[in-house]
């Protein structure tokens, strides 16, 4: 329901975000400190994520399988670097059954200690590679600071391990996996997110190399919006994940991992919202259309109801995910701002003298005012509203990227990269030293986000040390 | 891999069953006792489950939504008999980043607690009902005995909540979603279940009804195939879901909640499984039919190889689920095993004489031998499978209902009950007091499964105490 209007997007947009997750009815708080739930407006939005992900693990030889929650706790032991980065956050069962237990069990916080437990056990010999499984699943980190979607302490997502005979299978793994999410955030959530190599600091505890999408929010920040590991034979090592080669010789296998959460809601809420609310891109919105009925009497109700009706059963006959807001007593005014709060990419007003001339009127999320607004006959709706959420698609994409690009600078020093972050992406000369991230993240707040692979030849002064530097990165205050 | 022959159902059911799970490659053990892991195929087999139920359930109106795992350890405490039943089953959460917890936190056994919590928080008045969600999760009970499907420390499921205004609201509800689980049941997994009411000491802790589907195993045990639940007003009053009815009075809601879990896949198994292993309905296998290739020479691999691709392209495009499986270095003899241990409903043979003859060699998986084997030409070969198909979800849900109704008598006298019990089901009448249920668990370790909907009129005396009774019971020994 929308009572009042939020609060702008320039003028508090933080606050901006937390109450649209709310006002829209995408989630809602839970009642231990920082968990969240998932209402059926959000979820039904996350299935449609879950689908379009699921068909292109499908499509590159994925299966999903289910694994248990509760890992021992010595498991999380057994890599180094995942020790360290998640003893911190676990959640512990320590009673079970009305018992202590003998071993504490954490709740998983990802699954890559238990599957490698299993893939011991289930791999042999090079004829049982690759292994390429996802989990679809929610995991628990004890967060500190907590924001719906953005940072929860628990929160679903997909979890991909695969298992492979050679370094270079797991690294064509992992790049592949990293497209199949770009190709995800460009063509279904219209957000055309930059790629490229987590540096060492920043990468995953227990990987080789980690590879994000950095997508770039309303306020110019960064949210990394999914990873891709190569983690190289760290947890081959640590779980004995073995297989003969075609030469009779056990080998450690090399693994992956990558993953993609309910985070990634976050992200099109901020890339795309505006002050009315929501705006969801088609391929991915819980409805793609909402028709409202504007009458005034009884008779008009009538044949106006009866209009709507008709138009309903026509667009989802043709596959279109269409609603009737036939709810009374409330105004068509306030039917538009509400469905507008929620983001439906298409209205459709339908009053007595669109039934008279048998046409509809429709109104584009994306575009508020006359500019969005188009009389079509009833006669051909169907395609001409398909044509109509494929150009609202096309057009968030090209609206996005040019958001993208006018907030991205290249800095050649460090004073031009300082204000640059302030809103933005900067994109600079990096000599790839620990200590020059760090360095700019305590003085700009703006942290080395990713390595693109799309380097340009040659090199230049480090925009921070000034020494010479091979690679550009992106820096921005990330959420 | 079907390395060895499976013990028979007839000398060892029970380890038939266990090792079955296993060779099918269903699941596997997980690292903690009581934990299972979900292995590809057999998680394919739970997502084909899924997408039959879930469309059913958004046909009848529901919408899913995700809640967290971890509940304050008082909720569970809110409803009398929803404590009593589930407190010895709970994993306790007591550390959480590093910290013993102020307040310990249990991972959901069931969540009809923090759906109160949430509903109390969600519904204000007669407008916001009937509220009608559903959860896909997992949960976790601490159990004693396991056994891989059918009872396992955590496991997968659905669990449906709702809230009404009357009471005969949610008991529509209730029944309905029985039916909805019926359906699915007799048309989806070919399993003519049982329904009806539980005993009061079987009912769900903190339900005024509970209503189940019992299907009749290969040994005529039973077992309990899902669970719908008329929770009265108990759970509204503990959580206090109060609506504003139409005439501005504060009532309480009417709840209920339905699930139905992984358990299935053991249901599955054991209704139709043989001696040679699995025997999937083909509305829910993961491979509908499996292409097996046929030859000698390298010539002769190379046309068969071809015509197996060509077949395999054109099921694949009519809708069928269908692999070919071109491994080399098996024989057909081998793969023909291996792909009866995985019960896929159709075997398709190709060899150079089918190739010659422009035909191939249909083998069904659910009438071994000469009977179950046919020769059909590949020119409309798509449509002649998608009829056997057809064919085979049909005969083995005649052959489960008359295994059902063999294996189900109607004993008059407890001695006739004792005997029927051993390995099969009882329809006997029943006088519904506690202590003749009890009484006949102890002597014949079956239980009270469930009491009929379609009531015979008129009575009889009851088949324990011999007293006059008005009501059967469904009698058997279950899982």
């Amino acid at each position: 329901m929308a009572e009042d209007k939020l609060v702008s997007r320039s003028e508090d947009f933080n606050e901006w975000y937390n109450t649209l997750v709310l006002r829209a009815d995408l989630a809602d708080y839970g009642p231990v400190r920082g968990t969240m739930i998932i209402k059926p407006y959000g979820w039904t939005l996350w299935e449609n994520m879950q689908q379009a992900l699921d068909r292109r693990f499908k499509a590159t030889g994925h299966l999903n399988a289910g694994f248990p929650m509760l890992i021992p706790r010595s498991f999380i032991d057994r890599e180094a670097s995942h020790v360290e980065g998640f003893s911190p956050e676990l959640a512990v069962v320590t009673v079970g059954g009305g018992k202590e237990l003998e071993e504490p069990l954490v709740v998983r916080p990802t699954s890559e200690t238990i599957i490698g437990y299993a893939y011991s056990k289930w791999i042999k010999s090079y004829r049982d590679l690759p292994v390429l499984i996802n989990l679809w699943n929610s995991v628990v980190r004890w967060e500190l600071r907590t924001k719906l979607f953005l940072r929860t302490q628990e929160f679903w997502w997909q979890e991909g391990h695969t298992a492979h005979a050679t370094h270079a299978e797991a690294q064509a793994e992992t790049l592949q996996m990293l497209d199949v999410y770009l190709d995800f955030a460009r063509n279904e959530a219209a957000l055309p997110a930059y790629t490229g190599r987590k540096s060492a600091s920043e990468k995953f505890p227990g990987a080789d190399v980690t590879y994000s999408l950095e997508a770039v929010m309303g306020d110019g920040k960064a949210l990394q919006a999914a990873t891709s590991h190569n983690l190289g034979q760290n947890f081959a090592r640590a779980f004995e994940i073995k297989y003969l080669d075609r030469g009779n010789e056990l080998q450690h296998c090399w693994t992956t991992s990558w993953g993609l959460s309910t985070r990634f809601i976050g992200a099109i809420v901020m890339a795309h919202g505006d002050d009315q609310g929501l705006v969801l891109p088609p391929r991915l919105a819980p409805h793609q259309a909402v028709i409202v009925p504007i009458y005034k009497s009884e008779a008009e109700q009538a044949l106006v109801l009866e209009a709507c009706q008709q138009v309903r059963a026509m667009l989802a006959d043709a596959g279109v995910r269409v609603i009737a807001d036939l709810r009374e007593g409330l105004s068509p005014g306030f039917k538009f701002n509400d469905w507008e709060m929620r983001g439906v990419p298409l209205r459709i007003e339908i009053g007595p003298k669109d039934v008279a001339k048998e046409s509809v009127a429709l109104a584009r999320r994306d575009m508020p005012g006359k500019a969005g607004k188009s009389f079509v006959p009833v006669a051909g709706l169907a395609a001409a509203i398909i044509a109509k959420l494929d150009e609202i698609q096309q057009n968030m994409l090209a609206r996005a990227t040019e958001f993208r690009d006018a907030n991205t600078s290249h800095p050649r020093d460090f004073a031009a990269l300082t204000a640059a972050v302030v809103n933005g992406f900067a994109r600079a000369w990096s000599c790839g030293k620990p200590e020059c991230d760090a360095a700019i993240k305590e003085q700009t707040k703006a942290t080395n986000r990713c390595i693109p692979l799309d380097q340009v030849p040659g090199g230049g002064p480090c925009v921070y040390c000034g020494e010479p530097a091979t690679e550009q990165a992106y820096f921005a205050r990330a959420y």
